[in-house]
C-alpha cells in the first residue's frame, strides 16, 4: 500500500474498529482499501493512502467503520408475524404454531426481504437464515446482495396437521407427532438446495443442513442428516436445548436429556452450530463446547419467549466460540443485532449481579468476528484485515448516541456501540466491495414497492387468521379483545 | 365535537394509543383535534372531523399517534461522558466521579440540550432533569420547547475535594465526607430556582426539590429540604437505596439502613419521588409503597453499573406507581425511553424465569400516564384525553420494527413498541400543541449548531481529563491502552 497501488474503492477518514488482535482494533483516523470485493489495505489513513489512488472514495470523516454485523441465526419469513407470539407460555403451542400456521408460503419470500431489509438498515451484512422454503427464500437473499449462511430446515414436525393433533386429545405443551414423509421431503429439499446455491454469487451464499432440533426430527433422521452434512463438508444449525419441551421428548424416546441424546447420536462436534442452549446444565454446556461445536446466543427471543439467559459466558469460559442471532420477529421482536449486543451484555450483568460480567468489547467480537467463526466463514469476514471481503459498515459518529465520540483519556465507541446503539446510525452497507444500502436507501430493492408487497401480505395473514375461530381463546387474542394492546 | 368547531391543529387518520382507561386505550382510523394547546376532541377520526374545520391538519396516515413519552428521571448534563461510567465497581467512585469532575459547569448546558435533543428525537416530550446548575440549565429545555420538572439537587458532597479525600486516605469505595456548606448554597439556588422558574412558559417547566441520597446529606439538611417542598406543595426527587454505598453510610451515622433511615425523618411520604430502589428489601419497597410515595426505575442505567433489577414488579404488587428514567449516559448510555421499556420489561421476565412477568400493555403505560404521574403532571399530560395537554408524537408505522402492523385477530402494535421500537420511527413530536420536532428536525434549536457546541465542549472534557495522572488507573483508561476498546 502506498505505493502507487490503484483502488476501486478507498474508504477514507473516521475512526476504525478492525476486530484484528484481542480487542476492538481501533485506529484513529483510518482507511480502508477495496480491490476486487477484497480489502487490499487497512490501517492509518496516511499509511493506506500513501501515494496510492482509488477510482471511487467514500468520504468517512466523523464516521466509524466497522465490520458488518453478522446474524448467525435467524427465521427470516417469520417476520410477517412481528409481535404476535410472546407473553405466554409455551410460546410455540400457544402462539408461534396456531398463528403462524396462517402464513402463506407464496409470501415467504416478500417477508424474508424485509426481514433483510431491516438487519441491513441496521448493519448486518451476513445471515445465518434457517427458514423454508429456502429454494423461494434465497432469491430474496441474492435480490438484495447481503452475504448469507442458509438451510431451510429438516423437521418432521407438521403443523399443519394441528387439527388432527387437537382431536387426538393432544395439548399444548406435549410431545408433537411426527411425521417422517414431512422429514425426508425436507431432507431432499435441503440437498438439493446445496447442490444449486452453495457458493452462488462468488461465495456470497452458503447453504448447510438444518436439521431442526432433537425434538422436532427422529433419530435417524438427524444421523442421516449430520451423515450428508459431513460427506459434504458443511456445518449443521441445530437448535439444541431450547426449551424444557426438548428435554421432555427427548426423555420420554430416548430416555435421555436432549444434550446427551444429541450426543450419544454423535452429532455434537465442531461441524455443529449450537443453538441456544437455553436448558443445558453446567455439564451439558461443557460437554457441547469441549465438542468443539459452536454457540448461538439469542438473547433477545429467548428472555422473551422463555423468560432464560442463554449460557454464554458459562460457553465461553469452557473456550466455546459464540455468536449472536435475532431469531424470529414474532417474539422478539426484531432483526437488530445491535439489540442483541446490548442484550447479551446486560442479562449477564443482571444474571450475575454484577456490572463486570460480558463487557463491551467481548460483545462487539460476538456480533463480528465470532459470528462468523461460528458461521464457519471467519477466514474471509468478520473483520478488517487484508485478503478479506470487504462487508463493512459506516456508522454516524455525530449523532446521539455515539456522540461526543471521546478518545481521550478513555475511549467510549466500543461501550456506546453496544451499550446504546440502536442501529439508527447506520449510513453505508458493503458487502464484498459493493454498496447495498446507503444514508437509508437499499441500491438493489425499491423500498416503497417492498412496503406493498409486505402489506398485502400481511392482509392476507391477517385474513386467513381472523378466520380461524380455534384461535380466538390464544393469550395475545384475549389481549386485544379486552383493549389492553 | 363534529360540531362545526374550528381546530388550531387536526392530526388526522393513523391509529391512536390514548391510554384511557386500563390499557393502551388503541382506536383504529382516529383523530385528535387540538385547541389552545389543548386536546379539545380525541376518538375515531369520522366523529372528531365531523362537520369540524382545522386551521393546520397533520396527516397521520400510516402512522401511530400515542402520548409523548415521559424520561422520569435523568441527569442531563452528563452526557458529555457518555460511555465512560461502566462496567466497574464501584462506578461512582471508580469512573463516574473522577472523569466527571472534569466537566466544565459552563459546558454544562450544552451537554443539556444535547441529551434532550436525544430524548426528543427519541420520542420523550417530559423530562424529570436532575442536575446542576439547574439555573443554567433550565435555559436549554426552554429554548428546545420540551416540557420538564427539574431540579438541581441538594448534596453535600463535592467532587472537587477528591484529592484531599485521597490524601487523607479515603478509598473509593469508603462512605465520603459531607461538605455542609456545599449542601446549603444548593438548596438555596434550589428555592431561588423555584421561586423564578416555577410555572414558567404556560407550566411547560415545573420545579421541585431534589434531596440527592440519604448519604450524599446529613439528616438535618434532608429534613429541611422535606419542609421547604412541602411548604410549596411541590414534590421532592430523591434517590433511594441506590447502591450498597447507601446503606453502608446510614448504618455507620445512624444505625439504619437507608429506607428505615429516611422513614425515622419522615421523608417517605406521597411527595417524594423515590428513584431507584436498587437495594431495598421486599419490608423496605412494601414500606415505601405504603407511604404513598412513588417510584422511577432506570433499568439500564442501574443494569449496567450495578448489575440489579430494580424491585418495579414488587413496588407496583404493593400498589406502587412506577415511571421509567434513563438516568445518566456516561453508564446507560443513552437517553431513550424505547431503550427503558425494552429493559424493564424483559429484566422483569429473566429476574422471573418466566415470558409472563411486566406484559408490554403495563410498560408503555409506565412510559407515558404512569410517568406522568410520578412526576405529579399526570393531571395534564401522558394520555390523550380531552382537557389535557397536547404532549403527543408521530411514529413511522410503515418501517421495521413496526411494519407490519397487525390489527387482527391479534394487535402487534404495543407489543413492537415495547420489544423492539429504538425511537428511529419518530416523525414528529409536539408539546402543548407546538411541534418541536419533525422529520429529524427541530423547530427550533439548529442542529448543527447544537452539535459544533458539543463537539468543542467535548474537546475541552478530553483535554482536562487526559492531564490528570490519577485517571490512569481507572478500568476504561485501562481498556484503552490495552486496545479492548
Amino acid at each position: 500500500m502506498g505505493d502507487g497501488s490503484v483502488y476501486d474503492t478507498l474508504i477514507s477518514g473516521g475512526h476504525l474498529l478492525t476486530m484484528a488482535g484481542e480487542g476492538a482494533g481501533f485506529v484513529a483516523d483510518g482507511a480502508v482499501g477495496v480491490e476486487g470485493g477484497k480489502i487490499v489495505a487497512v490501517g492509518p489513513r496516511a499509511v493506506v493512502e500513501g501515494n496510492a489512488t482509488a477510482r471511487r472514495t467514500i468520504d468517512a470523516t466523523g464516521r466509524l467503520v466497522m465490520p458488518g454485523l453478522i446474524d448467525a441465526h435467524l427465521h427470516s419469513a417469520s417476520v410477517i408475524g412481528r409481535g404476535w407470539a410472546q407473553e405466554v407460555q409455551p410460546w410455540m403451542a400457544s402462539a408461534y404454531g396456531p398463528l403462524m400456521a396462517h402464513a402463506a408460503d407464496a409470501d415467504a419470500p416478500i417477508a424474508t426481504l424485509w426481514a433483510l431489509m431491516e438487519g441491513v438498515a441496521n448493519g448486518t451484512t451476513t445471515f445465518g437464515d434457517y427458514d423454508a422454503p429456502m429454494e423461494a427464500l434465497v432469491h430474496s437473499h441474492v435480490r438484495l446482495g447481503n452475504r448469507a449462511v442458509v438451510c431451510g430446515g429438516i423437521s418432521e414436525l407438521n403443523w399443519a396437521n394441528r387439527a388432527a393433533w387437537l382431536a387426538d386429545g393432544w395439548t399444548p405443551g406435549d410431545p408433537t407427532p411426527l411425521d417422517r414423509a414431512h422429514g425426508e421431503a425436507a431432507l431432499a429439499a435441503e440437498l438439493d438446495l446445496h447442490e444449486r446455491w452453495h457458493g452462488h454469487d462468488g461465495g456470497r451464499i452458503s447453504v448447510i443442513l438444518g436439521p431442526h432440533a432433537a425434538d422436532f426430527l427422529s433419530g435417524e433422521l438427524l444421523v442421516r442428516a449430520a451423515g450428508e452434512a459431513r460427506r459434504r463438508g458443511i456445518s449443521m444449525h441445530l437448535h439444541v436445548a431450547q426449551d424444557v419441551r426438548e428435554n421432555e421428548a427427548t426423555l420420554r424416546r430416548a430416555g435421555l436429556r436432549a444434550i446427551p441424546y444429541l450426543d450419544s447420536l454423535g452429532l455434537l462436534g465442531p461441524d455443529l452450530i449450537a443453538v441456544h442452549l437455553s436448558t443445558a446444565t453446567p455439564d451439558e454446556v461443557a460437554l457441547v463446547a469441549a465438542r468443539g461445536a459452536r454457540m448461538v446466543c439469542c438473547a433477545n427471543s429467548i428472555g422473551i419467549i422463555d423468560g432464560v439467559v442463554p449460557p454464554v459466558a458459562a460457553f465461553q469460559a469452557a473456550g466455546g466460540l459464540v455468536g449472536l442471532g435475532s431469531d424470529q420477529a414474532p417474539g422478539n421482536n426484531s432483526h437488530n443485532i445491535f439489540a442483541e449486543m446490548r442484550a447479551v451484555a446486560m442479562f449477564a450483568k443482571i444474571a450475575a449481579g454484577s456490572p463486570l460480567p460480558m463487557p463491551a468489547w467481548r460483545v462487539v467480537r460476538m456480533a463480528t468476528i465470532e459470528g462468523a467463526r461460528v458461521l464457519g466463514i471467519g477466514d474471509r469476514v468478520g473483520s478488517l484485515e487484508e485478503g478479506k471481503e470487504a462487508d463493512l459498515i459506516l456508522l454516524d459518529l455525530d449523532r446521539p448516541p455515539l456522540a461526543p465520540a471521546l478518545l481521550r483519556p478513555a475511549r467510549n465507541l466500543v461501550p456506546n456501540l453496544v451499550y446504546a446503539e440502536s442501529g439508527r446510525n447506520v449510513r453505508l452497507s458493503m458487502v464484498a466491495g459493493e454498496v447495498i444500502y446507503a444514508d437509508g436507501e437499499f441500491l438493489r430493492v425499491d423500498r416503497t414497492e417492498a412496503l406493498a408487497d409486505l402489506t398485502a401480505a400481511a392482509i392476507r395473514l391477517q385474513n386467513a387468521a381472523d378466520a380461524d375461530p380455534t384461535l380466538s381463546g390464544l393469550p395475545i387474542v384475549e389481549l386485544t379483545r379486552s383493549g389492553r394492546i
